[in-house]
């Protein structure tokens, strides 16, 4: 990029990188905040992007043997009252039915009628309602593992929400599971966790730090929670799904059991996972620059985008029967199993704003064709990952050999980017002293020993506003010494402020 | 089917058509109610199935140029309030959101608390918010046509419910539009009506009747209602999608404008569409039988299912081994663009409940394979279209060759069947007397003339729950005399009790 040149997105991310994140999104037309309060609109762009991301994690679940099912959108008020009697600590901020009907009264204004006996909840997750149905449905082993995904939205009630990071209702994927074993439910749980790193790694470019949450941090009633945490470019943590292991713990508060080949009834083990809309604010965060969006080639709605530069009207029709012949003929070859996806910009605008709109829209390749391509037979490539005024001109045949590779160089790239960016602010942490200093001058993760010791999450979460994100799994396990304590630790932890 | 065999759906169609739904819903375990009143559980075979409708409608509307976002799922309260000053019988029974958290009382029970200030209202339809949003982002004509659709759940509060046809909360797609001239608005109606028209004939294989509504059956705030009506076995009449003209009513309620090429301000022309999980249930009744369902190849989760006739436990290994490369082989072909579903039922459990379970979910080909099949070089195939127990033996080079097109076959047949039942009760009526002895005692709709009296819609519909389903299109369209009044009549229409 230019240093004279005024970034795309203002504030940039140094000088406002929370208003920048807020401006990317609207620079790039994703989604906004709606007149309902709490609730996003998803726009297309936005929306286009989450299809992806469900299309490539659908596949993964169902090759995995798992099948889509849909449950009520309400839960009766008794059914969290007998969570809350087996489960501390359940969301009780949720959205409430109370009435079932809406009456004129004699001013003419609409107010709420027909009380309903019992209160309905807004489901803030199914893990309760898709329980009993699991007790109804699991009779034998034979009918294990039971493995169910549900696409769908929720509602948590929040105060304070950001597009896509938090807001009351948002969209995701709930897959509860119920096994004859617990060897089985825990391999579950791997696996599941597994195929969102590996999504997440390969389609979205982001790497990962994969562990457990400690007991504080994890999913009300859950043995265990797998996480996996992705590092933002203000050094916070994202947390990306959770793949949780429940025991026979919400089994046993809905009633599921099972007659076990040797004629013994048992309660199965289940597990749950869930990855939601908050991934697309995840990979805003991690690749976008200063002029917007920056799409990896796997998750774009749109990897080229045919701009015709017309100057004169007289030779609009050439450019554009060029520009939509260019498209049939890139939009045949195959990106990952599907067809590249190209369109042509005819938008009647000025060139440079419609150069700008799709810089801000993060569309990795951008391809200006006017009369001097056409004459030269050379186009104007661009990349999203380069430079905006940094223009390759290329023969067609050239692009067209090798554009599936440079789509994947690009991919990989951005990858390789994330990591160094997250490796250079993970920092290995040994005294208390350093981590206060870290945490209050400094971005990224603290790799810092533990004792184990709630107090101590409580203690820097109060100060610091910095949580135990996991115990990771795939770094360094060393014993140590607790900086905190002095006490023994088993392996360094990832300490982070958090989204 | 043999004559002496009892139907596997009891009681039969003929017996008890209300009944025999439901049965066959159950025995091919594609829903079941809820614990939560109104609600529908859809289970694994019925989503699957509306995955695929999904799938196929989904990419016509993309095709079209639309494109999908996400709406908040809340609408305040405020906006019906001024919905209700424009449109005349917006629907009143919704769900009512009040508050916002629970919290335990004095005896540990769970309450609502956290009042809201405004209610809001879970959508009924996304209309009203969808428009405020398009006040929003419509400013130029250069910003239309603004082609919308969303995939969402909606909830409208219902006393008697039906699995698929008539539930609290369902499954749908609203297509929301808004054009520069009315013209293209018209357009637009007409052109996803035929898309709809076109998935229901060729996908699903059921035949329509296409033609406008009635001022009095029209949706709330249309100029006009666009539909298409199927007629189920036991000739009562299904609605399925509905396109709605909606002039510039909804574009004022909201205040949407638009800057014309010339620099006036106008209110754009808007249209919506829905299409719902309801067409599922119209499947079930159109090409059911007193065995359980039958599927159309074209919309079916699974084309093919392969059963291993286990009789002696060594020759177990050699079957599935066999199965599972035959399921290979048979996944190879393309069906319509995707490959061929096929599935191998390894479940241990006895042949015959395993082929009766496959007979009531409706797959259209079976084939079992037992160590004889393997000798003999020749498969065991069974069609859901042909009576149960009757098996071509065949090669399974033949059945690759030619099994494409048996399913196309199948399809085909599906269609006729059901178009000769539709065009056998279509029938036309002249008189009053005939009009009331036809629907006291026959089935199937009248095609008869109308006044367009609105008091005679009253009258049959208060006496005998009949109601004009539509002033059709691709009818005879000839002048007449109005069998109730005596008064001129432009065409007929067709008349039929309906769910």
């Amino acid at each position: 990029m230019s240093h004279t040149r005024k970034a795309a997105i203002q504030p940039t991310r140094s000088e406002d990188y929370p208003k920048w994140y807020q401006q990317v999104i609207k620079a790039a037309d994703l989604a906004e905040h709606s007149p309902v309060r709490g609730c996003m609109i998803i726009k297309p762009w936005g929306y286009a992007i989450w299809e992806n991301m469900q299309q490539i994690l659908d596949k993964r679940f169902k090759e995995t043997g798992h099948q889509n099912a849909y449950f009520p959108l309400f839960i009766p008020l008794s059914y969290l009252q007998k969570e809350a009697k087996h489960i501390e600590g359940f969301a009780k901020e949720c959205a409430v039915v109370t009435h079932h009907r809406l009456v004129k009264n004699q001013e003419g204004i609409l107010t709420p009628d027909g009380k309903l006996e019992e209160p309905l909840i807004v489901r803030p997750t199914s893990e309760m309602i898709i329980a009993q149905m699991f007790a109804k449905w699991i009779k034998s082993y034979r009918d294990l593992p039971l493995l169910i995904n549900q696409w769908a939205n929720v509602v948590r009630w929040e105060m304070r929400t950001r597009l896509f990071l938090r807001t009351a209702e948002f969209l995701w994927q709930e897959g509860h599971t119920a096994h004859a074993t617990q060897e089985e439910a825990l391999e579950e749980v791997l696996k599941m966790l597994d195929i969102y790193v590996d999504f997440t790694t390969r389609c979205l470019g982001i790497p990962v730090i994969t562990g457990e949450k400690t007991a504080r941090e994890r999913f009300p009633g859950a043995i265990n929670t797998l996480t996996f945490e992705m590092m933002m470019q203000d050094g916070k943590a994202l947390q990306g799904g959770t793949s949780h292991f429940l025991g026979q713990k919400f089994a046993q508060a809905a009633d599921i059991t099972f007659c076990d080949a040797q004629g013994k009834m048992k309660h199965p083990w289940t597990t749950s996972w869930g990855i939601t809309t908050r991934m697309i604010g995840g990979m805003i965060m991690v690749h976008g620059d200063d002029d917007g969006l920056v799409l990896p080639p796997r998750i774009t709605p749109l990897h080229v985008v045919i701009l015709p530069i017309v100057h004169q009207s007289d030779t609009k029709n050439t450019l554009l029967t060029y520009c939509r012949s260019l498209k049939g003929r890139l939009s045949e070859l195959i990106y990952h199993d599907d067809a590249l996806k190209v369109a042509v910009d005819e938008r009647d605008m000025r060139i440079g704003d419609k150069i700008w709109s799709w810089v801000k829209k993060g569309v990795p390749i951008r391809i200006e064709v006017g009369m001097r391509e056409i004459t030269d037979q050379k186009l104007s490539i661009a990349k999203r990952t380069k430079p905006v005024r940094e223009i390759e001109r290329r023969t067609e045949s050239d692009l067209i050999r090798t554009l599936l590779t440079e789509l994947d160089d690009m991919q990989n790239d951005l990858l390789k980017k994330a990591t160094t960016f997250r490796d250079t602010h993970l920092v290995k942490i040994d005294t208390e002293k350093e981590f206060y200093s870290f945490f209050k001058s400094d971005k990224g993760f603290a790799f810092a020993h533990w004792s184990g010791d709630p107090s101590i999450e409580e203690k820097v979460g109060r100060e610091l506003s910095v949580s135990i994100r996991c115990i990771p799994k795939t770094l360094e396990k060393k014993e140590g010494v607790c900086p905190f304590s002095g006490g023994k630790s088993a392996q360094r932890v990832i300490f982070a402020k958090s989204y």
